[in-house]
């Protein structure tokens, strides 16, 4: 017997009323069985069952979306949560050069969330997964005051094309994939209520500009909300054979070039006027009175890969990169000796690389 | 610069004042470096790097500890919740025949938390991960206004080793191992303060009894908060080659057993009275006048196996298990067609199978 079901439209319904069992049965259904020939057992039993790629390495991540910290309800959908939790863990995978494959899903949710909320995020897990080939083969629901999405996320790799961070030699040309603060910009856009649904400020700048702002806006809280892992970019650098060392930007340019460095046991030269900021950072960054430049250093949640490439194929794989991924990379300093130091050449000057950019408990370090 | 560490001890630290960077190096450093062979890439990466073992299938779970909905910090210790947050993992690779090998831990983590209770966590995590065989080789940190431990756990089964819950047929034997109802009747002990450490409940009923009684209470807490997984008897079971369906009990007999039969499409007869309700369930079911019989059933929580075994192969598993894992099992029932229902055959009569149990949201369900 479950009581309250017919109290409300299933719709309606919200999970202390459908119970544990009730959501498990939406969520097989919508997740449906799996049509991988590489799982052999999906959800539905103590443990997913995979047949592992002959030759290949295994690849394991897992990362988390909370709410309140990573996202609200009120400017993310339900959807939007979905695609970006299975998202930033493919970002890992592309960053190590490998092939995402499976997932397993561990939800946290409050009594009073609605099925519909749960049935949207999985409406965008599964975007994600058909986007990347992910399959979804398991998870665990859980009680808890706020909403956690939690993927492990496991991926494979040959082993001749696995790239680790740590191996950065200075002389190597250090680039970066796309163009950079788009995320954070996203975030700043939708705390000041630049895009018309409301936020903390009220500042009306860019609603009375004309539409190539408001695009920009779009475009900026769009990266936001759905980032996209670069996964072909990341299997086409590790297939060249000249990048020996790869890292995702999740947390900013500042703190993962800085963790690339610490790695690898290198310094850098990082040239500020060479970092790619993107038009719609720009565009938020003025509307909001920050510096854009900041905000593509140190904001986080780009998505894009930083990467360090042997100086004499660099032109050979960007332009590879262009042809074959059709997306752009763009040189923005060397690897240089650990005696050297990490460095940020300014205009008329150098400041030393921090590790500032997004973390937790602090909300910023450096 | 991190300011704060000098303001207090590195001990009394809390996660506000070390920050994000600072809470990894400590993990790293109590994790220390990959000694499995099978690590390329531990802790330090963008995901964890790892070599499949050749012709073995590779399982996966995820399974997660909510503060104060499966655990209060008043009444576990951050060891106990480590322990527990990676055994109940293995239980389910153990479920599945297998072997656990590598996982990752993501941790949600006020900001107010002392970081040596984060070392704490950690010192119980590595406890059972040398128990159990299993390396930690990465993980997740982020904030979140309660504490979450959610473990990813990858493990491998050979194919002619893997069972699954499905696979039970009419005429099967059921049978379980160990005793029922140990890890319930701990939480009733705690919450009912019968070890003396306080809890809503004032019951003196135990404290004033003779040491037999305080010892199975102790019993009851202790399977409550350290709970073995049954890895060994798990191999053992999946290498008879008679084992056809097996499943954990982690939400009780009742619910899981409703779920092999389920997934297997048959009907069971349990009898009640075969039933293993372990002695210390007794005595806390006494003490705060609950029906043991019903603990045992629908309490959750046990990490026993319950598994259904060709009826002619019988004696001979149950024998090689005391042998060889020294460990009982004892036959509970059997496995029926689907047409003649799922039944509890009680004195002097039957009562309907139910899928009541511990699930979330709901609290029970049934």
């Amino acid at each position: 017997m479950r009581p309250g079901n017919s109290a409300r439209s299933a719709q309606a319904a919200r999970l202390a009323e459908i119970g544990e069992l009730g959501l498990l049965d939406r969520i097989e259904a919508r997740v449906g069985p799996a049509a991988d020939g590489a799982v052999l057992v999906g959800i539905g039993d103590d443990t997913a069952v995979l047949r592992p790629r002959p030759g290949a390495l295994t690849l394991l991540t897992t990362d988390a979306l909370v709410e309140d910290v990573h996202f609200r309800r009120a400017t993310s959908s339900a959807g939007d949560v979905g695609w970006k939790a299975l998202a930033i863990n493919a970002s890992d995978i592309a960053a190590m050069g490998g092939i995402p494959r499976h997932a397993v899903i561990s939800l946290m949710l409050p009594g009073e969330t609605e099925a519909a909320w749960v049935d949207g995020l999985y409406e965008g897990l599964l975007e994600m997964a058909a986007d990347a080939g992910i399959g979804i083969v398991g998870g665990n629901l859980a009680q808890a005051p706020v909403i956690v999405v939690d993927v492990a996320l496991l991926g494979d790799v040959e082993p001749d094309r696995l790239v680790r961070r740590s191996g950065a030699r200075p002389g190597d040309l250090l680039a970066v994939t796309g163009t950079l603060g788009r995320g954070a910009a996203g975030l700043l856009a939708l705390a000041h209520g630049l895009d018309g649904v409301g936020g903390p400020g009220d500042a009306p700048a860019l609603r009375a500009r004309p539409t190539e702002q408001h695009a920009l806006v779009v475009r900026a809280i769009t990266a936001q909300r759905r980032p996209r892992p670069r996964l072909a970019a990341g299997r086409l650098l590790a297939a060249t054979g000249a990048v020996h060392a790869m890292i995702d930007l999740s947390d900013g340019l500042a703190l993962d070039l800085w963790r690339m460095c610490e790695a690898s046991g290198t310094g850098v030269r990082l040239a500020a006027a060479r970092v790619p900021v993107d038009a719609a950072t720009r565009a938020v960054a003025e509307a909001v009175g920050r510096d854009p430049l900041e905000i593509a250093l140190s904001g986080g949640e780009d998505y894009e890969l930083l990467f360090a490439v042997h100086p004499d194929q660099a032109a050979r794989v960007l332009d590879r990169l262009a042809a074959e991924a059709d997306l752009a990379a763009t040189v923005i300093g060397q690897i240089a000796e650990a005696s050297s130091g990490r460095v940020i050449l300014m205009d008329g000057g150098a400041r030393p690389l921090e590790p500032g950019g997004w973390t937790h408990f602090r909300g910023g370090e450096g």
